[in-house]
């Protein structure tokens, strides 16, 4: 059997019970990872598991999808994923993969930054679709999400924007000459984040982000315990005249208000607003949210 | 402290490692009866956890939290739920209560439908809003969940449709007498829910649920075991025309799928279809999907 395991957000217990087992029992255990970052390092899960991992980069999963299903049909192997494995990043190629290959297949399901978004206190079922923000350059400025984020906006829904990672990334000069040396791992920051939505708004004058009319929450380490999750509110202005240290450590998501608000969802988030009668006079003003 | 943990989708082994050390620790654990219903009963909980559990209907949760969060500043009260606790139906509600009188809260995040949808192959950034179906009466045929689906369907994108569940209902003679006798549960099948939308497209005639022209991939106990968790796609026509138990059993999921399809998420779900060939032309000739 193959199986996809679900990690979760967090760290080593954010395993399901039944995804330990299926580890335990697994001739090979291979890590995802690229899709996302754990907030704890391979040896730590290891030392929990009780079991040595492999490490399987995005380009492994992809390419080498044959060597990591090797014996499947007859034993057990796991590839484990951060979040779950039909979250942000799905793994339907290798699951297509070992169907063709006749070798049965199972996902072990977790939580992943598309339903934990809910901690922030908004309901999912008024989350319009998912946009990805990607990190800017001086030559290109991809832009195509705001059109995704108007749509959401236009229908009075919510926006979870997913921020950029850059893992295994080169430098130009690294790629030019074929050598594999890669960059330290970047996370994009809620500020860089927020300064690129006020860019494009800039450019594209749609009133779709403006900036002191515009309800955020930008939510650090979802899941994570008290002190490492951090769930910050407010208008898109307030966030960006924040000091960065206030976002807490990454992985960050951004998450724009639509109009169709429920005054419990903006009571709720109130309590991490930079300032709660902004936040509350916008809700009413700019909202239309009916407040007590 | 006052936890609150998610379950996941299907038994006694979906909790996670973290879940399950809080279950264990705390003074009180509540199980929350009503949101859906897990594929096990409550004494095999009982007897994994080692612990007894108190079982909180939606009411009680409602109304009874001081009661739950008794002595929550000074032990571990915990309530468990099934899915996420930010998922399909929010605990939001308690929360605020218990940060109003003080208590400290923590949310244990587990796989929801909300995310966990993805194991139908379709991309879960390409799902806009998701909306409710509830049992059509002779007098009572609430259709606005059309509206919702039609702006999604106009914007590309998928839609998940989660059917009602009934449970705790009274008669109406019950009810008008004050007996707190109630049905027993009721879960909407696949089969009415298709045939409800049909008659919702029978008489708004927006062209948003074409029998013959709208591809809908239907899901029961998602993250189930082999032969547990089904998934079978086609056409509402399809769908409608299938014996129910094709379906499985409950809980199901509908999704009605959107133009924004990638031909790897067509590939992955024709693996269901009820007819292959079906499919792929639906996908190809009025879903405009490049298929090889």
């Amino acid at each position: 059997m193959f199986y996809v395991v679900g990690l979760g957000l967090c760290d080593e217990k954010d395993i399901t019970v039944r995804g330990l087992e299926v580890v335990k029992g697994s001739a090979r255990v291979y890590l995802e990872a690229y899709t996302s970052i754990l907030m704890v390092q391979k040896e730590r899960l290891e030392a929990f598991y009780g079991k040595e991992l492999i490490l399987a980069d995005r380009d492994m999963v992809e390419t080498e999808s044959d060597e990591i299903l090797r014996n499947a049909d007859t034993e057990d192997i796991s590839l484990l994923v951060v979040g779950d494995p039909f979250g942000a990043t799905t793994h339907t190629d290798i699951i297509l993969r070992a169907r063709s290959l006749g070798i049965p297949t199972r996902v072990i399901h977790n939580a992943s930054i598309m339903n934990a978004i809910g901690a922030c206190g908004l309901q999912l079922y008024n989350f319009g679709q998912t946009v990805s923000l990607v990190f800017f350059t001086e030559t290109w400025k991809p832009d195509s999400f705001y059109d995704r984020v108007k749509e959401n906006v236009d229908l009075g829904l919510h926006t979870l924007i997913l921020l950029d990672i850059k893992v295994k990334e080169q430098s130009e000069e690294n790629l030019a000459r074929g050598r594999k040396i890669y960059e330290p791992p970047r996370y994009m920051s809620i500020t860089q984040a927020v300064s690129q939505l006020a860019e494009v708004e800039e450019s594209r004058r749609g009133g779709t982000l403006t900036p002191d009319k515009t309800l955020a929450i930008a939510m650090s380490r979802v899941g994570g315990e008290e002190g490492q999750q951090r769930i910050v509110s407010g208008t898109l202005a307030e966030l960006l005249a924040q000091p960065p240290e206030v976002f807490g450590e990454p992985l960050h998501s951004l998450v724009i208000l639509g109009r169709r608000l429920h005054h419990l969802e903006v009571e709720y988030a109130e309590t991490y607003a930079v300032d709660k009668e902004i936040w509350r006079r916008v809700a009413k003003d700019v909202y239309g949210c009916v407040l007590e």
